[in-house]
């Protein structure tokens, strides 16, 4: 903090020079003692001075009083673990929508857009951060691009010395260990040393290891892996816990989801586990459920619903995420030295805070930012990131030597895990078509960074989409064009309509584009309001759902947007085709034939 | 680690390659979770690969399986914060005396030997611990010398470069906040700077805030202090705790006594506290305590005794302790990926373990070291430190001008706090006699590092010395000779003995030596076995009580080796005479003509 700021904290406290401001009468969350106790807080220089009963020697003429009311105050949320990607969202809205919630400091995973933009995309989002009463942490990627270029095509690759200039930045906290665990568990020597070179800078490492126990477990933590998420049963979430692994908790649909939540917490009492390692993280949240849901705020809510003690709760999103980032000396906590970012809340199980101070000014009331936050400032550069034609039908299809005649093909089946399914389908003028009657839709990857012209071209199955198609730009990890459809004219539309829009995501009924969400920074973020983007999801989701029929009632974007990554298992989809999880080997679209 | 080690225990836990021994059939108490569950632990490089059922795959013809046969295992004990002057041994007998005892980790405030020969002491300690089965972390100290020079004449300073050069090194854990808060509470500016320093280094600030509380305690904190010792009583562990401090529990016979320690369970119940920032620690223990109590085993016990749960008692000497290091990554659990620092009992209450292993080697069984230690090499330069004369009795008299009638002197009031007194006494042939049926005697601080002849002279009451005095080096900070006692014959004697040893303690009846502890290294140190220093500590001891009526029953040395330090109030005593605590000014031994 300097010498300056520590000498006023120090006179502040003493009482010998008045606070800047005082939060009078609250009930402050102790996250350390898990009380809650009536005190004063004494705010100067954007920290908190002193936690206590305030005299009055501390209150000058110009010391603002800030009523608390008998409210409770809890510290700041810390989120440790988001993809701002996932919401489509630049940092400002996401600061607009996540503040008036309590939520006052992110880690975020930039994964998607430095494979995109590299280090210049993460410079933006820091950029944007910085103006703003939100404290933006960075979790270093620690492989950009995944996978080999010969696997896929990505916009940019983070070398070595990036990633080691960029751990050396005071907000980076943790690199993602990797991507890929599997890839850890071989040892690979550049990974194991950007895995010491964090260590070395005493910043931690990020792990992802769902359905890990045992061997695994231990293999992926010896390899220097120190949080997890997201467990696959509250068993996991035990195991995790006992092996020294920090373990976060997001609900998923398919992971752990919040009905779930009351065994976690069962295991916890009856084991009489400590939970200092147990914390709450948003992950990916799709911008429609940001408005509807919540961020943090809602993981906490969550979390009390499921039977932790509110006060058990508020530290898993605050004390105990700092701990893990080793943060704790500045954020987590309402204690002397600390940053004065305050939640101001009538109850804890509501967690709807009435008043949100930043570094000790008051940035939100009621839901809402107090000062309209500057217009984010998105460079040329930056949105206009798609470098490929807009295709034809013909560019779409995958041709054969036969022109008639059937057909076996390799399908993605889409699921979890997903799997490769062998589908019988029909050549006709020596197109393969699609069999939107068996669930076949057909599914295009086109290269979009570097005008290469690569299609991967193939089929997949499980998603129930007929009479159209649907296009994203958001595409795990490296974020190619993908299309899914019935029929080559419908996916040239809706691919069409996110090239022109510079990308984002479209729905087409037969060749009419009936819904797009634009988003042109990265090709994955948009520059409107949260729930202008909100409502357009939801209006190509509504679109999937009741006018294609797709199977995937909750959320289909979202599974859309995973469908391809070939990191989760077993099979992904890329610009060069499938490609097989665990042993990265290519597969064409098409069965050998007599296999 | 390093990559190397890092892929041999990837390999090892994923059974590609046999470990290097297990730990069958252990009761493994888990820090993390507070469960003990029956597991083997899986041993490679030196640190831990698995813990688990380690299955035949991990089993190789060599390696060594050790059978824990259903006794616990625990982390290998932490100690936060110690001096190893305050035990007057060699690190090599600091682990040959506490390692059996199950502590492998010590962090080591170098204060005394820094304030007698700078950096070149440190380096000895580190030096001699790269040999032991000992992790010796360093708590850099924060100001050396403690004292302006023309308040107290020390051996040697650590300048701003010398101190940011040692916080660079990996050992080095912490800083000590201030020797003396209150320079802290003034906003010294170089030591705001230091803190600083060790702040981008994610390094850790420590304390020492005895009686701190309210605005004084939060003034502390935001100038950077993270731990505390040692509280003066269970409330103000409490309000410690709740303001985000790092507590640190040991015994002491005039603050928050092991009989106290049940009221801080009893809180701590209460109030249901979360313990986390609860942590044991040993400070300062004399060589006879250490072997007739022990040393953090000890605490343990202690803490057990009060009510803790015991396995709530070892995370306060493991995992809480390195939580507060920052090197919970490496140590302080068992747990994949720490070092092999474990430590075999048959019961947690008795803490008394059957075997030790540090990093993955048996080093200690039924209480004593395997191996012998190589014997430490103290080099010429550490054991020839005091440049001081000879004294004759009359070099240590107080001459006034008048030579005889009566004189009203300023005496230090042995206590807590320590206070200044008048005394009224007698000049017979122009010097001023203690007055040993009175309770007061003469005392004499002599430098001894620089040759300058300096002495300081006056009287102290309260220790009920008669019939010959006791001298000693071992005098905090500056570690000059004192010598206290009722006449000045015996106190020549006295003083005499130690500076032929150079450095000790003696004690003198009449002007007989009755007992000496040589320290010859830097005057602090004995070279000799831990049971030999102890014993001769307790015949000083002996002497002290049973022959010159010393009033302090308990560790009477102990309260000579502070009765001079001029950091604790209300005064101190140096080479300079009279120390007020909290102006630093010098006051004469005698009280002004009408005062």
């Amino acid at each position: 903090m300097g010498t300056d700021v520590r000498t006023r904290l120090i006179r502040v406290a003493l009482g010998d020079e008045p606070a800047d401001s005082v939060v009078r009468g609250a009930r402050v969350v102790n996250v350390f003692t898990r009380e809650i106790g009536a005190a004063d807080v004494v705010l100067a220089a954007g920290r908190i001075a002193a936690v206590g009963d305030s005299g009055e020697q501390l209150v000058g003429p110009d010391t603002e009083i800030i009523d608390a009311g008998g409210r409770f105050v809890v510290p700041g949320l810390i989120d440790p673990h988001m993809h701002l990607e996932s919401s489509n969202i630049t940092v400002t809205e996401l600061a607009r929508a996540i503040v008036p919630r309590g939520v006052l400091s992110v880690c975020e995973d930039p994964h998607e857009i430095a494979n995109v933009l590299g280090v210049a995309g993460i410079d933006l989002l820091t950029a944007e951060a910085a103006r703003l009463p939100l404290n933006l942490f960075l979790r270093v990627p620690g492989r950009v691009p995944a996978m080999p270029a010969d696997r896929e095509t990505s916009g940019h690759a983070m070398d070595l010395a990036e990633t080691l200039a960029m751990l050396d930045r005071p907000e980076a906290v943790c690199i993602g260990g990797d991507i890929n665990p599997a890839l850890l568990l071989g040892a690979d020597r550049a990974q194991l040393q950007k895995i010491e070179a964090t260590i070395e800078r005493d910043k931690t490492v990020g792990g992802q290891l769902p359905g890990f126990g045992g061997a695994v477990l231990d293999a992926t933590l010896v390899a220097g892996v120190e949080d997890t998420h997201v467990a696959e049963s509250p068993a996991e979430v035990v195991e995790q816990l006992r092996k020294g692994a920090r373990v976060l908790l997001t609900p998923r649909i398919d992971r752990l989801p919040a009905e779930e939540w009351p065994e976690v917490v069962a295991a916890t009492e009856r084991l009489g586990l400590d939970t200092r390692r147990l914390v709450l993280c948003t992950d990916d949240i799709h911008p429609n459920i940001l408005v509807s849901e919540g961020h943090l705020d809602q993981r906490v809510r969550l979390a009390i619903e499921a039977g932790f003690e509110p006060v058990t709760a508020v530290q898993m999103a605050t004390l105990n995420a700092a701990e893990l980032m080793r943060i704790d000396r500045h954020l987590g906590s309402v204690a002397p030295g600390r940053f004065a970012d305050l939640v101001l809340l009538d109850n804890l199980e509501d967690f709807s805070p009435s008043m949100v101070l930043y570094r000790g000014e008051v940035v939100a009331t009621g839901g809402s930012l107090v000062d309209e936050p500057p217009a984010a400032d998105s460079p040329g550069w930056s949105t206009g990131t798609l470098q490929v034609a807009l295709p034809t039908p013909e560019d779409l299809a995958l041709r054969v030597d036969a022109p008639d005649g059937p057909v076996t093909a390799n399908a993605v089946a889409f699921g979890a895990p997903k799997t490769m399914r062998r589908v019988q389908l029909q050549a006709r003028g020596g197109v393969v078509g699609p069999d939107g009657s068996a669930d076949v839709a057909a599914i295009a990857v086109l290269e979009r960074h570097h005008g290469t012209g690569n299609i991967g071209k193939g089929f997949v199955t499980g998603l129930g989409i007929r009479g159209g198609a649907v296009a994203s730009t958001v595409n795990h990890d490296s974020h190619n064009v993908v299309v899914v459809g019935d029929s080559h004219a419908s996916m040239a539309a809706a691919a069409g309509a996110v090239i022109e829009a510079q990308g984002g995501y479209a729905a087409a009924v037969g060749t009419e584009v009936a819904a797009v969400v634009p988003l042109p920074i990265a090709g994955l973020l948009s520059p409107e309001p949260l729930e202008v983007v909100g409502e357009r999801l939801a209006a190509v989701e509504r679109v999937l759902i009741e006018e294609l029929g797709c199977s995937i009632g909750y959320r289909p974007i979202y599974a859309l947007n995973f469908l391809c990554l070939p990191n989760i298992p077993d099979v992904g989809f890329t610009d060069r085709g499938i490609i097989l999880t665990e042993t990265m080997e290519i597969i064409g679209p098409l069965a050998a034939a007599g296999a």
